[in-house]
């Protein structure tokens, strides 16, 4: 089969790879038809993941068909449309039993990381009855591959850790893929207020058609200022952090009101500095997370249901031959006016 | 009335000054039975709270009888018995409503701060109806001006914020007086471990007599990897910061399991470090908090019931007129096996 | 000045009283522009309500101009305009702390009730400082007076203790003017399905109208089934009770899905079968709640930033002069189609 | 293998069966150790439980070791000391997602009910990686297996469901086993007050002796008076009905405070009296619930550190020749003061 290969050497190649095989009955075989490329995936190309070794094929995010399913799996069958969530799961060891899937003592984020991933024909999924979902006949494919680590990481690293609320005021930092699923998710909780900052005014208009009711060019205005303008001099309930680099993340803790929430969404590589001095009497919380995916089954219904529509994300569609191109689109993403590409397997 | 006054030159003295008067309708003045000293005060004396100027009378905490009381008060009467909160709180504005007493715009830590304080024989309390708690007959004084403060500081900044939980972890960096209130009142979650850190053995002894279930000494051992062997190699729950300082603010990060949270309590004065690159993936919290005194009444139920022994904190009492004597005492608290110095006013 | 009053004899009539005048420090006088009628007002003519003696002036919605403000009243002035809730709030008793003003020692809902109410010229407030919403300049207020009581009744009651959530279910039993409002505000919380029920056609075109998914007339078909059939067998998760008679209740603990909750908004005049042979398994909850309105200023920011838009429950303006018909309507509604009716007294 | 069987005419015996066997790759076996009489079982013999079929192995509680154990299986291996849970959970349905455990769509309550159960030498237990619990060394067996389904059944139905706080009052119906335990796990919450009411004085010194601050023998006094004088008039803030029949169903909704909750833990086999007409505008829940033994592992940190003592309900021994005697002793509990009977399988 054909496999999107981590090489090492800043670069990434379409291999071919031998067919996955059961290897615990509680596995499975899916057969991909769409996959997308993640941010992280970026990171591992430029050798920044330590835990991925080169000749790992790539990708967490995916939706497929049951090739083979192990001898303890019931819940599917040959055949059966899933979707597989970025996070594997056993379900049932004491992080799992609390909800944090992401530190599942056998699981967590192994697909495309310390195991081979979806950018590829087939792939091997762990803890199969707890880590994939089943799809509904009719829905759309492209749409719901949003739900394997997107959508769930906007709504639970950014609006639930952030404690949006009917009402509250939010101020999300960055607009880039993930910064716009918060953006789409929080209005699941009506705030009166979802002020999107970035410095690239085309992203801002995209924030704005999302649901944005305040854009915020910080290259140009005092974001502070702004947001304190905006709120009765108060700031911000809810601030989410959609970059990962100590500016924003400085920027985050001034746009706090007291008693608000600082969520941390992005992916950061060095310490910051914490306000402490001021922030010690304020009565504030800063929340990290890695997705748990706990989210994707009633995200799933809201997809049903037709109150979501993540297919608002996707701007382009490429084959899995054009996969290394799907990369260059998605890694100058600006250039290409690109948010998620969808890679069609099938 | 005699009152102890802030010099603004590092000290602080007797004095003499008129009895206060009832400048709003919903004040009342309050004849001082106890009162006690606070780490805060000590900061005053240093010169180190600029909101405080030269000439107030020092002291947020609290028993004593009604005095007077302003035509708007109807819960209190001349002769009542009660105890006052470090806040004051209006009720009614948009953070009373919220439970955040601490930012309610009209009140907050006024008291021996903005304005006169209750190291005094007389104190007058503002929005008295909301910041003042009836005292049942046969109470003890001295306990009851624990919760002034420093139990509610324990417990809200500390416990409730660090969620302490049935057979939970909890770490406890500070055994000084805030961390031991910290210690008493997490038992009242029913952790299954409460272990307290400190590079003080004698406060560690007292550590484990107030309920420490384990006691590090930092100094001597390191306190990352015993913890982390206390606890199954994850880290505890509950991190409670009581020092405010960016060495222990730093050490409570380390000490953080999964899922985690860290409540600090210390006031900081300085900027410290977050280690988000080792942090962002770890779905922890950190919380702060200026006291709000919202778990007062509950409070008073239990020492009420006999469930809480707040006097366990009381090691000195001194007379109003030793009231510089008490500063020496409480503020060389070491030297002295100081922890709550009581000042006996009537 | 005009008033309407409760006769005693089945009547209602609008007569003649003298202005009201402040009697506490913090009471205000209010110059009511607009007004309604609320289903409790009808139960009050019939004299189902012991506590309202004849003579009173009805009413407890209501959106003025302050007229004359008491000695200890800061947050408002003469001039300013406001929104009463339907409860008063001391904000400092020991309900009023927990959010539960609607059992405030001092007040909860006495306006219409023990005391004058709002269906007059004039008003007084008591516990104004708590009991009154400042409006911002240009908001209409004929869509205030419903945050008055029906919508944060239908939120607070309804949808808040009925825990509805994102991709949840939802079903409501009854579609006049509270299970209305309750369809509306459940959608704040993003629900995948809201079912409305009702035996009226013309209601049920409302609530589709409004935001119900599915509507089920439960004098044609079998609600039970219809709900078990649209939730996979399962059963609501959300039960709203909107009606509050033994049949109504009766219905809705069979909608009930394991885990579900049933929150009731009905207003009750006799015991009711509580089917616990059925229920004690099945991890349910059945919530009561006379409104506190501690949403009121939540809803004022959603009105504000045009999320929520309450007047569409409005179908008739009457003038104050014709306030026994405006009775008529709005006694007869399914007659004339009315939902809520407004008073415009200005 | 010896095990004790239903036989469907009011009687239970033991008799000899075949070993059970692996029938699914998450199976194991497990040889008991200890196990013990549940109140239900009586209900099982007495012919009122219809899903248990004559020929079926009862029992539901137990501590053993692992015998064997399914392909599946990693968490256990032959030899692991173990405590199974009342209920049977797959981790990965709907409903154990959610911690509904005693929902799970392939288990929930089937040992001892629809499948074979522990009062045997040797059990199948199903979806054994998320039904059973590791025993640390050193453990008292006879302990442990009180934390099978009691303990977590006080503390989830009654305790948890009930809302109890520090601070808090709380008035617990029925001072049998399972009120016992309520008022036991109730301390780990520090309420202020602990009110236990039955009729027999016998239970009701027991009841004082496990933590009741305050004891109501209602066949003598006005429960409902006595609970009043002892809240300020008030009521309860939490009641749990531990018994499951209308009068006491009854007498609980009159001991509930405003915004109270009735914690429901009997076994009802009938309908009751819901006194809606009282309680519509009281702000307060009632909950129901099957134990989902969600717990089980907070509690065996509380045992393991010595802040339970499950061991405290255990008044006799039995061994498993001696079974039939032990239903008579726990059958007729009151005549031999019995509260939980041991059986030592080994």
């Amino acid at each position: 089969m054909k496999a999107l290969v981590y090489d090492g050497s800043n670069s990434v190649s379409l291999k071919d790879k031998p067919l996955p095989t059961i290897s615990k009955p509680t596995d499975v075989i899916v057969k991909v038809t769409k996959t997308t490329i993640c941010g992280t995936d970026l990171h591992i190309r430029k050798g920044d993941v330590a835990t991925c070794q080169p000749g790992t094929t790539l990708g967490h995010e995916g939706v497929g068909i049951i090739h083979s399913a192990g001898a303890s799996v019931t819940r599917f069958k040959e055949g059966d449309r899933v979707l597989n969530s970025c996070i594997s799961s056993c379900a049932t060891c004491e992080y799992c039993r609390r909800g944090m899937y992401s530190h599942c003592t056998s699981g967590g984020w192994i697909l495309g990381n310390t195991i081979d991933g979806t950018q590829a024909e087939y792939v091997r999924i762990p803890h199969a009855e707890s880590s994939l979902h089943p799809i509904p006949d009719g829905a759309d494919d492209s749409s719901l591959v949003m739900l394997s680590d997107i959508f769930p990481t906007g709504l639970e690293c950014g609006v639930l850790n952030g404690k949006v609320q009917p009402g509250g005021t939010v101020a999300i930092v960055g607009s880039g893929p993930i910064g716009l699923a918060a953006i789409i998710t929080a209005q699941m909780y009506s705030p009166s207020q979802i002020i999107a900052i970035d410095m690239d005014p085309k992203r801002l208009d995209v924030a704005r058609q999302f649901g944005a009711t305040e854009t915020i060019d910080s290259s140009k205005a005092d974001a502070i200022a702004k947001v304190k303008e905006l709120t009765e001099g108060k700031g911000a309930d809810s601030v989410i952090e959609a970059v990962g680099i100590p500016a924003t993340f400085d920027l985050c803790q001034s746009l706090l009101a007291p008693g608000g929430v600082l969520a941390n969404v992005g992916v950061h590589g060095t310490k910051v500095d914490l306000h402490l001095q001021n922030l010690w009497d304020k009565n504030i919380s800063i929340t990290t997370r890695l997705v748990d995916t706990t989210t994707t089954p009633m995200l799933l219904k809201l997809v049903q249901s037709g109150k979501l529509q993540p297919s608002q994300l996707i701007t382009h569609h490429f084959k899995l031959g054009d996969m290394e191109k799907a990369y260059g689109t998605f890694g100058e993403a600006s250039k290409h006016g690109a948010l998620k590409v969808v890679i069609d397997v099938d």
